[in-house]
């Protein structure tokens, strides 16, 4: 516990990164709707890993096979439920970790929660291997967003020191999002990706890694979405997104710098255009107490760097109670930033259908 | 909905602003702890408006009668009840605020959302007075958390652009987490404290108000604490942190600065100190894949400026359908910052009861 | 925990026999509704005990306190919360009893589970009086179904071995249902209440009490109401009906008969009638797979005696840790059937109202 | 939705009678227990179809495969998935179906509820074989309850007027339940089997079936278990028992015949046997106050007739609407009674575990 999230959407992903396959159901999809398998083979490749310099090499076709829930192409209104077999498995890499916990990562954390009895192979359950079905998961409920004309889309917004454009919180536009939704490293401007390899290539070279930003917006929303309180989006959105590993800040709109800002500053006043309320700004991010204003949501990710590196770090060894060193072997990302751009598509696609079908609104147009 | 949170501690949040009374039932806390409730009001009168010239002058004894739960000072198991009596209520101030929404305030999504059927009174139960029942709550839930050796505290870590000292996130202690979850506006660096009131001062003489942030730890936690995915600690925090009006970013450990660095840089290394586990560095804020390490928690929180501002305002009549000015009357804090470092504190003791009541470990000591 | 229910209708029930208030808070009644204040009242006082010879003497006004959620008689969207002041307190009546347990009464369970630390006076949480906030909020949420034609009404099916007639599973009325469901022990024979009434009689004369049980009905509901497997609509009012004290046993439509049934009796056939498809039976007590048939909904609830009865009986003292014997005085119902009917009712109606929020169907018409 | 269920061991099921697979997924089982694989096996072999003539010809190896959760036996504290391929399927035999349905089955409401989207190839979600994920799921939870001496264990009760023994609700322990759980069609007189064989028998050969009850026990449950209100032993049973098909009726130690007792009879008296509170009689099923006394649990289930029967019945073509005959040919059982034993003594098992959890008492012995 707890692998499961969602109140009228919900996942429920298992597996570990070396278990015999991973998955997810997803309980709540209404019935009828029309699934494009490719789209959502689509998102897969783009988290999937081996897609280039900036990725682990271990290559995985990451194909889901899907059990249940879609019938000739169409939700029956069932859970579906999608499996990914672990078919690239290197056990050996692992073992000698049980009782040397890596820094950085979960291994000692699960070492005490599960008193050493928790499948370390890969990471097991703490894997980043385990974002593969919430991809599935999110790329479905794209789709279901989408006939509605709900956009979402993510890009690189920064690697290291190196920083991409900004979305304009009050202009973004679907077209902008399909087209970086659809992109291996998605960033806005094409420069802004160069220095970005540049940096991840210098990690890695320095067996290092290192970390970024994804900054992720969702546009076609209807105003008047989310609870008060406990159920506002930042709510929602964050207690899913916090379960993609290595996330450690979230802030929506203008974020921390409202912090810096006055009232007079920050308030985005509103004006009528052609019948519609909008805001001149969106310091707000497209939420206001907790409910969508009819903006674009916009939020920004803080992803550290991959704890995975191959320079020797201090660490301590749990069975002998003394100090020690590790250096950890085998395939890693130097900066898992590019894959993790789809990922946060997805947790905000699962996160919105959940909203949506809370009011009643994911069935029916 | 969703005025209620947690699992095994939960809260049912109710009332508005100027509603009868406001309140909140706890469910969960087990039978047979003795509540100091002077330690409760002491919380409670540091959120109260009125204190200082940085707050709103209007005046509540925010006195909380307790209907059940206690019993002779001891919980009973049975759920607690406190209500709080709006006594000092001036509704004639909002009445014409329905179809003009206040810039950056919940007006016009809950107007959307509520089909303009909502209690506007104040906010109604977007209010900043809901926080009284958390605080009351939280103010319960440290207590239980107290007599298990953890401290919560908070501090102002910035007014606008002027920035306190940060918590030492490796040495960060219960006695400096004690001391400043007593006091109103707490601060580690006291210089820090009167650039922060004049910059409230000057934002008030200008009709306007501003931003800062709440920086908070927990020392105590023992390792283990939280679940992986979607109920790590991160999760948890965040989805009753962002219950709390205007918080617009949360941000774990180093946070968005991890973003900037090299895993080298950002990996905290373990070793042994006298038998535990601890880290030289807490970049990670004390949480490794969503389970407590041992060492301090560390979070930050955006607060937005207070969206009341007495200048004029562009905004809409719904109504008529047209664009208008607002000037909003009536008493406002020019910032909410002071008061909210005791809410942090309270979400977070809530929250932190929960996850020790998730391993069965709140009930014994 | 736990003393809430509900998914997208949530209450949470608060307090005790005899402490200073008990009351409940439901969140989730959508905003705009008009309450009929004195509807609510009426329930309340089928409920309130003191009505007659077959109640207990103990006299409460029963009358809630409106705390917040409805403002000039119309529902706001946000939680409503009412209470009750607990005004007719015997205290002195219970504290013998902590360490000899009432034979039949939570006392020995809620020691055990809480220590010895739960509040005993009148039952503490435990006590029968703790439907009284049910019934407000089923009274409540019966109104909103009221308006989109659901009808709920119960009758006291039997007394002992004195059995009312039951409902026509087939033809049952909302005319019918509304009048059973304002009366203070409602029959549908009235020669069947005079022989209850008897058996009530000879049961107090004997300083005994005596069983019963309370067939409710609900029609007007639409056809695929309703989750599977966990979701179904047995699961869904079971798991609220049980919250009522004294509940041992729940049938729906022909129950427990069905077991005796062979398939070609028990299958209800299918027929159009006027273009809605209906059954010529109703034996599935207008529920298949867990879903609304359209058909009127049938349940039957067993209530076990009264277990505080004036007679001796043998029991234990905790402390002394000996056998001893035990004579329960103070004020109690020789049957407590005739006011458990409106609480059946009322936990029928939030249940209902609860799954129908659930298919976004509780707002709009 | 709602194929979801628990608090702390929390189950998901997915799948349809002829989707690619069924299965289960069990979030919540702590790490470090030794699974005793063989024995899962057996309690999914009582379950399985074409065991004796009482059942369905159908024959499936139903050997689930397991996907994550338990490394060399041992569960590794991540979420336990299993599954079932679905290798026998004649989905023919149902396609004419999905407009004229069946009697007694959910084929109506499901068209309803899902607009006529849903997979009604085998009663789809809705059959009686998404039972076997479940029995999986409790007999795994079975295993950790017996390592805390905690016996589960069901019999047929009935077959139509056919009557087996009850249970002795006082006296019936361990070792009668452990047999009785190994065995396909649990009876505790022999004799009745061989009357209840031939009152299926009968009904095959009339083309029609039968219904039947459950008793199902536990011992060796502590006191204390379960919560006020809503979070009682008897609403968390009902829950998920109500999620096994064809289930109509649930009664908790003497159920329905409380309500024909008097208090004098009812109430089972405490005493002290060597220490430990029992009582003399068990008419409440070892709960009170929706809490466990420590005395066996008993309920009994009713379980309508299997409404698949071969005789002509009346029913609707949706499509046509118009009244018509069906009859339905395939594979069924006559009485689903002897298989549905398992099933209940699973539900039970995943409950109690729950429970169990709930409290913090799974974990540790």
């Amino acid at each position: 516990m707890s692998s499961t999230w969602g109140e009228r959407v919900k996942i429920s992903v298992f597996g570990g990164s070396h278990t015999e396959a991973i998955g997810i159901t997803i309980d709540g999809i209404p019935a009828g709707f029309a699934v494009d398998l490719d789209k959502i083979l689509l998102q897969m490749s783009r988290r999937a890993p081996g897609r280039d310099e900036a990725a682990t090499p271990r290559k995985e076709s990451d194909a889901p096979e899907l059990l249940c829930g879609i019938l000739d192409g169409i939700t029956t209104g069932e859970p579906i439920t999608a499996i990914i077999w672990n078919t690239n498995k290197r056990s050996r890499d692992y073992e000698s970790l049980r009782f040397t916990p890596r820094p950085g990562h979960a291994d000692y954390t699960a070492f005490v929660k599960y008193g050493g009895k928790n499948d370390i192979r890969g990471g097991g359950h703490f894997s980043g291997r385990l974002t593969a079905p919430i991809v599935f998961a999110g790329a479905l409920c794209r789709q279901l967003l989408e006939a509605k004309g709900i956009a979402i889309g993510a890009h690189v917004s920064s690697v290291g020191q190196v920083h991409d454009d900004c979305f304009d919180a009050v202009n973004v536009c679907a077209d902008e999002l399909h087209k970086l939704s659809t992109e291996y490293f998605p960033v806005i401007n094409p420069a802004a990706k160069d220095k970005m390899y540049a940096e991840i290539k210098a990690a890695r070279e320095a067996g290092d890694s290192i970390g970024g930003t994804v900054e992720c917006a969702v546009v076609g929303m209807e105003a008047g979405i989310g609870e008060p309180m406990f159920g506002g989006v930042e709510n929602k959105l964050t207690s899913i997104i916090y379960g993609i590993p290595a996330v450690k800040g979230i802030e929506f709109g203008a974020g921390f710098a409202l912090s810096e800002m006055h009232g007079s500053e920050s308030n985005d006043a509103f004006y009528f255009s052609e019948g519609t309320v909008r805001t001149a700004t969106n310091n707000m991010g497209g939420i206001l107490g907790g409910i969508t204003t009819g903006m674009p949501i916009i939020l920004r990710t803080a992803f550290k760097p991959t704890p995975s590196i191959s320079l020797p770090q201090k660490t301590v060894n749990l069975q002998a109670g003394e100090n020690t060193e590790i250096e950890i072997k085998g395939r890693h990302d130097p900066c898992i930033v590019p894959r993790a751009a789809p990922v946060v598509e997805a947790a905000a696609a699962i996160a919105i259908a959940d909203m949506l079908a809370i009011e009643g609104k994911l069935v029916k147009q």
